[in-house]
C-alpha cells in the first residue's frame, strides 16, 4: 500500500451518499449516527481471509468487496433487520497493488449502494500475508421483533426463501482446471458464488408479521443452519429434500458432473437465503404479504416434538441428518 | 487454531456480564441491543497487525487484547461518548497456540470489564501470517453533544488531559537489546505502552459541559492530533511545549538516554490522552467539574486566527510545527 490516507480518500469517493441519520461522518475519532425511534440496533461482524475464504481463482477484487457487504447484510436480514451503517477494516499485504485495492473498494461501494448501507469509517493497514477483510455492519429492527433461532415450536412450518446449493456449485465450477469454458455454460452459478443478493424484504416481511418466527441465513449450508434452529429451540425439524428449491442450472450442472445438488444445498453454504419456521396458521398470510413484496417462500418441512435434530424424509423413509453432512446420511 | 467453536465458547466465559440493554446475545445471526433514550450511537473500528503494530518483544498476548479494547475506547472517549458494545475479529496464524489465544482473550475480557464494554460477538478465523485483531466498538453520546475536531475557534484554550510521551518512551525501552534491566527501573513506561487507560470521565465531563468543545485522542502523537483539529476548524493552534505534562519517569529516561521527551509527546502517539479546545470563559467551570470527577486538564496553549496549522513557542520564539515532526522544527 502506498499511502493509507490517499487510499481512504479514494474509498470515500466510491461510497454511496451518507444517510441523513449520520451526525458525524468519517474524519473524526469516531462516527456518530442517530438510531431510529423505537428501533433496536442489530450488530454483526464477518472476516474473510485470502487463501482461507477466497482466492484469485474464485473471486475478483470487486467480488470480495461485494460479498463482504452481502454476507453481513445477510446476517442482519436473518434477524429481520434493515442494514444501516458499516465500518470496514482492510489489512492488505504489499503484493496487493493499489489498482486491485481500488477494485475491491468498487465492489464494496456497489454493495453498500445496493443494500442501502452507509460506510462510516474503518481502518486500512498492512498485513503480513493475504488480504484480511473485516466488515462490521449495524442495522435496525423494531424492539423485540427480531427473528431468533430459539423461536421454533412443534407444529410450525419450515421454509426457505430461495434456491439453495447454487453458491457451492459455483465454487465447484470455479475450482476446475478448465473453468473458463464452464463459466460460459453456467453463468448463474458463478454469480451465486461471487455476487450473492440477500433479500432484505424477506427478513422484513417476517419481522413485521407480528408472529413468532425463527430464522437463520444459509451461510454454512442448510444442514447446519437448520440444526442450529432445532438446537436453540429444543425441537425436531423434519425436511423433505424433494421440496428444496434448486435452480435449473444447479440441477443441470450437478447432473452433468454426477453430483446430487442436494449435497450442495445441505453442506455447501454461502447461499445467503433464509431458512426458518413460523406457526402453520400464519403461512397463508405470509405468502400473501410476500407476494406484494416480491419475495418467495417455499415450505420444505415442519417442526415436531421429539429428540432434537434435523430429520430428512426420502421416499417416505426418515433419517437423522448427520453432523458429517448430507452425503453421509443417504 | 484447533476448534473455532471451542475457542469462542472459552472467550464467552472470559467476558464480563452482559449489559441489560442486550435483547439478543451472542449465538444468533447477529446481536440485538437497545440504544439509550435520546442517545446517538458512536462507532469506531481499529485493526492491529502482528509485526506491523506490535511484536512478541513489545506486547504479551494479554496486552494485545487489553490495548485493542483500550484504543477503541479512546476513540469513543474523544467523541465524549460512553463505550457500550463491541464485536471482535481475530485472525490467527497456525503458529499461535490455543494457550496464547486464550491469554489474548484474558486481556480482552479484562479490558472489556474495566471499561464497561459488552462483547456481543465477532469472528475467529485463520490468517496466513501474523495475528490480525479488528475490534469495532459502539458507544453512546447525547444527541448533538459529540466532541468534534471542527469545533475550535480563535480565543479558545488548548488543553490535554494527562501526561504525554510515555507510550513512545515505553516502546523505545521495549525495543532495546537489554530490555529486562530497564523495565525494572522504568516500570511505568512499559505500562504506558502496554496497558493504556483512556479516561472515559474526561470525555464525559467535556460532552456534558454544554459548550463548544473540540477533542482528539492522542493516538498518533500530539503534533498530528493538534494539526487535525487546526485543519478541521480552519484555525491556528499555538502550543507552549514547556506546559505539556510529561511523567517523571519519561523525563528521567529521556535524560538518561539523551532524548528530548517532547519529541515522544509530539511524534510518538498511543498515549490515549485527549487534546482539545474550549472557550476560555468555560475553563474554570471545566476545572471545577473535572476535580469532582478526578480528571486532570492542563492548558498547553490557545487558538488564534491566521494561517491554519500548529505553532510552538520555545523561549518566546514561534515556529510552525512541521509535518515531519517535532525534531525537525527545533
Amino acid at each position: 500500500m502506498k499511502d493509507e490516507f490517499d487510499l481512504i480518500a479514494k474509498l470515500l469517493q466510491k461510497r454511496p451518499p451518507v444517510d441523513k441519520s449520520v451526525e458525524v461522518d468519517v474524519g473524526d475519532d469516531a462516527a456518530v449516527y442517530r438510531p431510529g425511534l423505537g428501533m433496536s440496533q442489530v450488530i454483526t461482524c464477518d472476516t474473510m481471509v485470502e487463501s482461507v475464504h477466497f482466492s484469485e481463482q474464485t473471486m475478483a477484487p470487486e467480488d470480495i468487496g461485494w460479498k463482504g457487504i452481502a454476507s453481513n447484510v445477510s446476517d442482519i436480514v436473518a434477524m429481520g433487520g434493515i442494514p444501516k451503517h458499516a465500518v470496514i477494516s482492510l489489512a492488505a499485504p504489499e503484493v496487493w497493488e493499489e489498482e486491485s485495492l481500488l477494485r475491491f473498494y468498487d465492489g464494496l461501494g456497489a454493495g453498500a449502494k445496493h443494500f442501502g448501507v452507509t460506510i462510516l469509517g474503518g481502518d486500512t493497514v498492512r498485513s503480513m500475508k493475504g488480504l484480511v477483510v473485516t466488515i462490521t455492519l449495524v442495522g435496525e429492527v423494531e424492539r423485540d421483533c427480531s427473528l431468533r433461532r430459539s423461536n421454533a415450536r412443534p407444529g410450525d412450518i419450515v421454509f426457505v426463501t430461495g434456491p439453495l446449493g447454487g453458491s457451492a456449485a459455483g465454487l465447484h465450477l470455479l475450482l476446475r482446471e478448465d473453468t473458463s469454458e464452464w463459466i460460459v455454460r453456467y453463468p448463474s452459478l458463478v454469480a451465486f458464488h461471487q455476487r450473492p443478493y440477500p433479500h432484505i424484504e424477506a427478513g422484513r416481511v417476517l419481522s413485521t408479521l407480528g408472529e413468532r418466527v425463527a430464522a437463520n441465513d444459509v451461510s454454512d449450508g442448510l444442514g447446519r443452519e437448520a440444526r442450529e434452529i432445532a438446537e436453540a429451540s429444543g425441537v425436531r425439524l423434519v425436511i423433505e429434500p424433494s421440496l428444496i428449491p434448486i435452480s435449473p442450472e444447479t440441477v443441470a450442472y450437478g447432473a452433468e458432473i454426477g453430483v446430487n445438488p442436494l449435497q450442495w444445498a445441505f453442506d455447501g453454504g454461502e447461499d445467503y437465503q433464509l431458512v426458518g419456521t413460523l406457526p402453520a396458521q400464519s403461512w397463508e398470510r405470509l405468502l400473501h404479504l410476500a407476494k406484494e413484496k416480491e419475495v418467495s417462500f417455499t415450505q420444505i418441512g415442519w417442526v415436531e416434538e421429539g429428540e432434537v435434530g434435523v430429520y430428512c424424509i426420502d421416499e417416505g423413509k426418515r433419517s437423522l441428518l448427520s453432523y458429517k453432512g448430507y452425503n453421509h446420511f443417504a
